[in-house]
């Protein structure tokens, strides 16, 4: 595609000068919205710390991460000449792109109690039950998604009995070791019903990742021999869950609430966003904070790449849309499935393990059309429903979105109301892309100027790229 | 098929006459079996209820059932005559056979805390979650199949905004009311695949209750008008989990074991539940009781009949090959859904509502031939491992079942040695039916001699009728 690789982008996310650690707010009864309080849980209160001495201990009030502890399978830099030696002497397995994302969420415990790639009894539970269970009854974490890896039968012959087994990148450079390896049946067909509800053909990451995959899921524990970067010039977007605690932290934020998304953000995202801030300080929060988190990880063909759209959401802050004092722009670097009900999960749980403690969900959440039926693949309301019952999200606050729309009487996004729905227009994601594609504009106010820009810039390039390849 | 309907059947489920009340044991861990106390719960102990002023109490220290309390969905006698005139007035919809096999599994309870066909929300957490959360925080109970009830568009439109609905048996004759309807789309392919793992064609469940269904499910409260028979001359083995709690209570048990089938019952199977008797006497059990529980409802062409299993049941019971005293036979009146792991699991909570405390496991439960593959369907370990992590199954004691095979040195069915692999012979369903219906007799000690001749007696009927038929 023809996006530039030298965009020039904003500052990294900031630091606020006035850190200071922060209070445990309660959330005012009376004030509360109805629809917060009916799942309304804070952060659990945790006990004082043991202070060292001679140090100061920073106190976080950000909810706790799955299973009590950040998992961090990055290999101190001490060890990495000991394990790129040991790597030496390893049968390996070549990544995929897409497996290299998942290393990267794994390692730095975006999917935190897990510890590497699923084995047997965390791809079951992930795949029947959406949840696996934590050691000595203390309950279940959510996890919707399995996160395998798949081998052929040429490779798990080479492991044969070794417990250990090197990862390589796609370029044939060491990344990892995997450790007491388990090697299962991968049954593709059963993993593709159960995740995504349908097996029919055409679903991208199906496409991508697992049509052409081997046979085999090689499961174990994961050390990363160091922190996985792209090169790309976004790396400084790619907080890690702790980096984004202690910037949480740093900034005093008393509620985290945060916004996954894969599109622009037009004015009715906004919308939603700035509401919520508006809410959550109706019911007493201080100083909430929002996480405003981009999917990085593999999308499909048509949607927006992550340069464009990063460039967009800069101007969406640029431009006044969104506060930067409030705001935190950041890359969550999980590869896309389009599996509505069953991701929407996902995406919750790893923003849990970064600190969020609210979660905005829309409507078909992580949805798209049914790759053989003209139809969604998934009832619209599934997501936001499946999302408030999950197991291992009860300690998470879902916030429902409301459905914005171009409001063509006041000449903006607004809420919906369906008691005067005629003076209310839809604008589709697909419709959005044909105004950009055309050079034709959406109706004022439907997305900030320089943001727009951004997209018009991008369709008119493929459409320059297109041209040149086109048949004499 | 031409199977008599006027089988002579052995009496119901004996009542001891030494019942007496049960004294709550504990395992004796120093006896305990190895493989048992990995997983080993009691029934919790339950506080003694306060005595009512001139009766005596019997108390059972059987486990709780799900939700705390058996659901019971029949009528009283009185009120019968009021909910029939009720009903005439009511938009109505006609069940199916396998309909009214699930109205007759919820009104007795099976399926407690569930008081009816599945609203959305009870679907929606059983496809994805196989679990159901229960009221106020206190946890999960397990529910891996979506118990729904389908309607077409034109009984949807007939109900319109009626809260309540009246419940047609096949014949027309009026069962139940359905009140405090919710109805929602019935996407039968996510169902199918979240369900079954896959969505190949010729699963027989789907095609039985599935494919021709209407396009809505019709969720609500259920009231049967009075309780479900078949009068086909099996009825009285029929018990609701609440008359096999009282069973259990009147004979004393202090652990109940079920044993889920159906197919006739080999020695192999025999040793299995005799071995487990032994096992739960040697932990230090007074008076373990065998469930020996055949489904009753809906199964695949192929399958043997109900009525010719209970037959071969009663022999196995009259020959001595299961001891009448310790064992319960009685009919289990759900349908089959041949959906492996997400089906076992099912079957073995329906049993805690009956009072089983340990559930006897095999190699593939519920599983059958891939319909278009020339593999199994599901991975013939999963349904043991699946069911050892499910949640809502914690308190359950999973017995997994140790593979029986013929042994030709001793001449008949035991634990397979893998030492002496080349000793044993392996007697699937398909070569068992294909001894039986070519009357070669299978090897001395595989079944006992009533119970085999039922099967011969069976197959040779249904040649007798193929032949009938067949073309001149």
């Amino acid at each position: 595609m023809a996006t530039s690789t030298h965009l020039h982008l904003p500052i990294p996310p900031r630091l606020s000068a006035s850190a200071s650690p922060t209070a445990r707010l309660r959330a005012s009864a009376s004030l509360a919205h109805p629809l917060l309080l009916s799942r309304l849980r804070l952060a659990a209160p945790r006990p004082p710390r043991a202070r060292r001495a001679m140090s100061v201990t920073v106190r976080s009030s950000l909810i706790d991460p799955d299973g009590g502890a950040l998992v961090d399978l990055v290999a101190a830099p001490e060890r990495r000449a000991a394990l790129r030696a040991e790597a030496e002497a390893l049968p390996r397995v070549r990544l995929a792109p897409v497996d290299v994302e998942w290393a990267h969420v794994l390692a730095e415990g975006w999917a935190s109690p897990l510890r590497g790639f699923m084995r047997e009894h965390e791809y079951l539970q992930s795949l029947h039950f959406n949840c696996i269970r934590l050691p000595d009854g203390a309950g279940v974490v959510n996890m919707s998604l399995p996160i395998v890896l798949a081998i052929g039968d040429r490779e798990k012959e080479e492991i044969g009995a070794s417990p250990d087994v090197a990862l390589q990148g796609p370029d044939g450079g060491i990344l990892a070791i995997l450790r007491r390896v388990e090697i299962y049946p991968h049954n593709k067909e059963e993993r593709i019903a159960r995740t995504w509800g349908t097996t029919a053909p055409g679903l991208p990451y199906v496409d991508e990742a697992i049509a052409s995959a081997g046979n085999w899921l090689i499961g174990g524990d994961l050390e990363v021999l160091e922190p996985i970067k792209y090169n790309d010039g976004l790396d400084h977007y790619r907080l890690s869950p702790q980096q984004l605690r202690n910037e949480f932290d740093k900034r005093g934020a008393d509620a985290v609430f945060a916004f996954q998304l894969r599109n622009p953000v037009h004015n009715g995202h906004a919308l939603l966003m700035n509401d919520t801030r508006r809410r959550l300080l109706e019911m007493g929060f201080k100083n909430p904070i929002l996480l405003l988190h981009p999917l990085g990880g593999f999308t499909k063909a048509d949607d927006v790449p992550l340069p464009v759209r990063m460039e967009q959401h800069s101007k969406v802050l640029e431009d006044g849309v969104l506060d930067p004092e409030t705001t935190i722009v950041s890359i969550f670097p999980s590869p896309m499935h389009y599996a509505g009900p069953t991701e929407v999960q996902w995406h919750a749980k790893a923003r849990i393990n970064a600190g969020a403690n609210f979660y905005i969900v829309g409507r078909d959440p992580a949805g798209m059309g049914h790759p053989t039926e003209k139809r969604d693949l998934y009832n619209p309301d599934h997501g936001k429903k499946v999302l408030s019952m999950a197991p291992g999200l009860e300690k998470l606050n879902i916030l429902p979105f409301k459905v914005a729309a171009y409001d063509t009487v006041a000449k903006k996004m607004a809420f919906f109301e369906p008691s005067r729905s005629k003076d209310f227009l839809f604008i589709s994601g697909t419709k959005m892309r044909a105004f950009a594609k055309s050079g034709e504009n959406p109706p004022d106010g439907f997305m900030c100027p320089g943001g727009w820009k951004v997209l018009v810039d991008y369709y008119n390039s493929l459409q320059t790229e297109e041209a040149a390849v086109a048949p004499v």
